[in-house]
């Protein structure tokens, strides 16, 4: 057959058997896509419920496009110890903005925010909570408050761990969230935590685009400035995307019923019993706080993220709780290193 | 070299060089993306502005995940004359229903619906429509309502063509919309119509996921029903999609500002100040009614899709306006038909 292969059809051909090659390369045991999983039941659950979902020859295949995967934030992609990062952002802020407004020395709850004292701020509570926010993220335009969520977030760091709060994140869910992808997921965060505090960074920390992520809201308002239109943010909540309003955010801005879904807290009960509720193979799993030692460990009593309800649920209906000690080997992406802390 | 070629290296090598002759045939000319635009100056803003954001060697290259083109529906994607399609559709389901309410045959606006009677209907203004809307998208689960709407789009026909509504979508659109898909944008509808009325179909019709549409919405409430989640339409108004409110709906539903957006009133203004206001290369179109034979004529005028201030400034800024009449040769895809009607 040589009188066939003329000089083009030769380097096509080259390359036609490295393919033949890469092909080969293929029969090798594939690297574990979940490395930071310890085997067990956990991993297995994961590793089982994607193969079932992906092979086309199965009954319980699902199409690309259907394969929705929604995941919490705070305590589920991140850790929210010892208090909830935004609200970390929201007292800097406070801190930062403080000599524009000297009022704030003797007025509650900026008094205690400028003075540490944590129990005043606990006693300001929902409606203190309130005043914060309209200070902190509201009364500018929208590109404004994202300059300052990006500035924030590229230099403030961890009290615990003097890392900056986007190290803190679970590595275990990195590659879970990088594995999922790779078999076709589209991966959105449904969180409690505010829309445009996490989009700014989002995209570069976990590979999910603004776009996929849902959250709460500040009421924001169209405007002309000096003939430019802008959209300012305004000091009234628009959305608070917890518990029963999970599954209709969910529904509001994907418009799809998710076939898995990752909390960590009650917060995210509705978001997993809406997504267990649909047909075909589902992926429940809740995030157990257990590792006091490289994280945090709570749950039933906890006033930050508290897993009550939902784990007695999970127990009942076999959904997947992740034992973070057992489960996970590692915590954190800087885990390992020698001065690494929680993971050392 | 024919030691070298085993059967499957050979079955590899004729995959080959039929992959040669599919390059070859790259080098005549490509057909043309956009066959229902004529040629002129609309059609080529569009061409040109395409190829300045997708030359990677040009200055004015814009990734491929922040193409983000943003359409209005009601106008802009299909027809909205002589009602819009939404609201026959509530009209309908007036009918549907009325067996049940035998007070509505006493009882504004539903016996001005039922009678026929247009003038008492419009008397009974935004109030009456509210009424309509709470009777006829609240009420049920979002399920049901989904259930709903795919068996009207299915069946109801439009009064003039005798057509489904969704074969009364603009041809050139269609083609424009996979056009940019092919060179890597990401189309959304942004539509004053309701999110759940169009969610149903949009994806077979458009190849426009759920996910990309952003619209009007009722308030959604979540609910169990005998142990199972639903979420219940309730009839509250929770977002009209129109005007200063679109732009507020990309910022919240997409969190990127559109490179492209394409409308056809007055609603559709700010949507297109709004990404006119973005830096590098920018296309702002306003699809004009101007074919009274083919489809429908009017603009400052009308009561349905008013094109008045939006024009001005389309005119003051050079953005670009489609002369339906003059640039599109086919306006449906069921153009060209012996018994086509508009397109004849």
């Amino acid at each position: 057959m040589h009188f066939l292969f003329d000089r083009p059809a030769r380097v096509v051909l080259v390359a036609a058997l490295l393919g033949v090659a890469g092909c080969a390369r293929l029969e090798t045991p594939p690297a574990d896509p979940l490395p930071s999983w310890n085997d067990g039941e956990t991993k297995q659950a994961i590793l089982d419920f994607v193969r079932a979902v992906t092979d086309s020859a199965s009954e319980t295949f699902v199409p690309a496009d259907e394969r929705i995967a929604t995941f919490d934030n705070d305590g589920t992609l991140w850790s929210e110890q010892p208090v909830y990062f935004q609200l970390q952002f929201a007292l800097d802020r406070v801190r930062a903005l403080a000599p524009k407004h000297p009022e704030w020395r003797r007025t509650q709850p900026f008094k205690a925010v400028l003075e540490g004292d944590q129990k005043g701020l606990a006693a300001s509570g929902m409606q203190g909570l309130m005043e914060i926010i309209g200070a902190t993220h509201a009364g500018m335009t929208t590109s404004e408050f994202e300059a300052t969520v990006t500035e924030w977030i590229a230099t403030a760091r961890h009290p615990r761990f003097d890392r900056l709060y986007t190290e803190c994140v679970f590595q275990p869910m990195l590659e879970l969230l990088a594995y999922l992808r790779a078999h076709g997921f589209k991966t959105y965060i449904v969180s409690g935590g505010g829309i445009e505090f996490m989009r700014p960074w989002v995209q570069r920390v976990y590979g999910i685009p603004p776009e996929q992520v849902v959250g709460s809201s500040i009421l924001v308002r169209f405007a002309m400035q000096d003939g430019v239109p802008v959209l300012v943010r305004e000091p009234k909540i628009d959305f608070i995307d917890d518990k029963e309003a999970k599954p209709v955010a969910i529904h509001k801005f994907i418009g799809r019923r998710p076939i898995a879904a990752f909390g960590n807290s009650d917060g995210d009960h509705q978001m997993l019993q809406w997504t267990a509720a649909g047909s075909g193979p589902r992926l429940m799993v809740l995030i157990h706080h257990t590792d006091a030692e490289r994280e945090w460990a709570y749950d039933r009593e906890s006033h930050i993220g508290r897993l009550d309800k939902a784990l007695d649920e999970a127990q009942a209906r076999g959904w997947t709780v992740v034992d973070m000690k057992e489960d996970w080997s590692v915590i954190y992406p800087f885990g390992g290193d020698a001065d690494s802390g929680p993971n050392e």
